[in-house]
């Protein structure tokens, strides 16, 4: 059967003498030109950042990078260990921990802060709308994304940093302001006070870069993905994957 | 059984207050103040690079962030359509052909031209050394990586770009200059002309910074990482991943 | 810091001359002696099933093993060209695809069921309570799950050989009935007649045999591995994988 | 551009009221009469199995399936953890460990035994064969695959258990009487006396199936699908990943 296929892209073309991404020349326009993060913003939102939109951009993406020995990072380094010859897979593997409980808290709360903005129309008063929100949550049992932290119980350091870089660059805009709010009202409908945390800061930041709510979660992976490179760099030079595998195995009891 | 156990790293730590990254309080030094690329860098080669070292790493990353419909930007694409709940999978998806085949080029390459340098020991006649190389390669019936493109059999456009970027900031090192010469000696011994092509220049250009060359193949994932968040964001708001399925699926014919 | 630590499982433990698995001794009791389709079940139920349960679990199996070029076969092809020295990459990419708009309908239509049964306690008219299902989900605009075929529209051939083995191992049980339930009452409320599909057949069949309904995408995802090795050990003998490539990168359209 | 495709494939097709799955018809032919093992093994070889054949092939995945604790097992629960809504992606994390180090080995060891013999041609004196194999691996410095487990230091009880099965069906073939012969004469080589461990004995008899050692690790793959499912069943019933984390996490010492 022969047929007409056409699969379009804004994204990126090339033919033998030229490369196009995102409608750009590759090599004469962008290399050398452009920043990775700025890329990366281009990319997903279709469009050019600002420098001050690329600033708090990068601030996001610097926050998220890395927390330590997280899930996602053991898991990277336990499958480098076992398969070495695939840095690929041992990426992917950390990667895939990006969900519900752990990176997925930006998207979450970016989409929260975004949802209670489209259906409050105008905002007058943040702290209304953030008490009315927040009560709806506790009525439906819902937790309320970016307030609290198991290690930073009273405050996240990530939070005001990331609130002072987008005022600054003059990006603090409806969500930050919402979120803000939602930390001041909280502790009179939760009846105890909760740091904003990292991860809910950052979606709110994206948010009001105008970034789609439902990429934000790409951005959190992208962080995380240096971090992950990060740790099997360190795990090729000084491995810990074998100890901690063996300090499970050896504590293994066997219980039916 | 009570044990002692200590995990070290130097990547990240954290406690209620505080959260540290490569030894630098995160909020305080690094959001707002380190690029993301930077940052990069610095999470897997361990110090901090210069302002010019960063301009070359990004230019690389810039450069292997996309080239279009690639077999990777498939998969991540059709992994999407059939399980757009966990974007996380879909990037993933996408990573995981990060193999020797496609972006595997630039590790291979910087591994190779590192390997022929230590080999050499001290350099004066780079076309000397390029043409012995290529000659044992071709004796040995290995490919010399970095040599050809399928779509850009002349030139790859990126290659002189990176070189002159290189160049502009003083990292235009020993690396780069074989690759070149590489691309100067190898007709005379492989009877045609083959491009340099932009994966291999990649991997001279990230082996010039010192980068460790086992991590390479990392670098280019992170790149196609913004890449393939490019491919889902359109992918979301355009989708392709049904018809390129059903492309193959209706002319799938039954062959034993 | 000295702690104790323990860690309980009732999978597996091995000491130096011996491997449990599930509480019995590996080599002794289970190898040559235990179907792999029956260690599966047994892995996740918690007990051994008996040979009735064996079949009609290995019918199901069977029928969700493959089904021809999927999104998930295509993306492990890709996968496998780009990097050919992972097997255990290209398998993970079309696993990766499991979600939830191929593979999870087996998922969403056992829990669907078991959610309509646990609502309507002691079951006597099951037409009565499918139809009651049916309008309740089309009045809440959610899709009844199980329901329609983009390629088998009439009839998905799986379905009734799958009710019947389940009839001749005496495990036609309420989930079963059920799903043949909504099968006759949907038209009067969808206005339009539906085929039961395989994947739906077959969470409703998993259900009736106790497996817990959260894992029965894992048991899609098992029966798909099979399917996703032949696909590969075809891919090594015969490619396919540059061809769809290539398909689709020739036909890129730049547009923005 | 019109053009004509055509993608030949021998695993499955479909149309309105058909599945093909090898040829054959799913639903009437397979369903209830093929064992999933049977099929598996039918899918990669691309020939139906003998009763025996399938004994000694399902032998070896429950011989395969789980190892208790592995690095494979921790990083899916992790990645559950992390993401509980994507059980495709615990499980692909885990798969991801499949690679050289750990799973790697059944396929090394098939490979190793299969070169040996193509090498040897008729063969009459095992013991012969296997003295030079093995001398000349540690002339080369490289390990003998199969030999050794940190584990099962004295025997693995796998290994005379998968022989007896072979040899009950007819199936004691030249791979696994190589591999015989290796545990018999590697002392006087190595200078002590090794294991003949459970994973090469698996890849051993694969080979003596007659089937494609480079698709060898896809066995262990499916074997160890199914055991990861009845990790991730447990974790999701009584789970650990929280506190295998937090016992790594509490334990970070930053050292540069």
């Amino acid at each position: 059967m022969a047929e007409e296929l056409s699969f379009p892209t804004g994204i990126g073309t090339s033919d033998p003498t030229t490369i196009s991404l995102l409608g750009q020349d590759l090599a004469a326009d962008l290399m050398g030109k452009v920043g990775f993060g700025e890329l990366a913003y281009w990319l997903v939102a279709g469009r050019r950042p600002t420098p001050g939109e690329v600033r708090v951009f990068e601030a996001v993406l610097v926050a998220l990078a890395d927390h330590g020995f997280t899930p996602t990072a053991i898991a990277a380094r336990l499958t480098y260990l076992s398969a070495p010859e695939s840095l690929q897979g041992a990426l992917a593997a950390g990667l895939l921990g990006g969900g519900s409980r752990f990176l997925g808290v930006t998207e979450d709360c970016g989409r929260f802060l975004a949802d209670t903005l489209a259906q409050a129309g105008e905002v007058t008063d943040y702290d209304a709308v953030a008490l009315d929100a927040v009560t709806r949550a506790k009525q439906e049992r819902r937790l309320v994304p970016g307030l609290g932290h198991p290690v930073h119980k009273e405050q996240d350091p990530r939070t005001p940093v990331l609130i002072r870089i987008a005022t600054e660059e003059g990006l603090h805009g409806p969500h930050l302001r919402l979120f803000e709010a939602v930390g001041r009202v909280h502790p009179q409908v939760l009846g105890r006070t909760l740091p904003l945390n990292g991860a809910g800061v950052c979606g709110a930041a994206l948010a009001d870069l105008g970034l789609p709510v439902e990429m934000l979660r790409g951005f959190a992976l992208l962080a995380r993905a240096a971090g992950l490179l990060g740790h099997l760099a360190e795990e090729r030079r000084r491995p810990l994957g074998m100890d901690i595998y063996r300090t499970v195995d050896r504590n293994a009891v066997y219980e039916p």
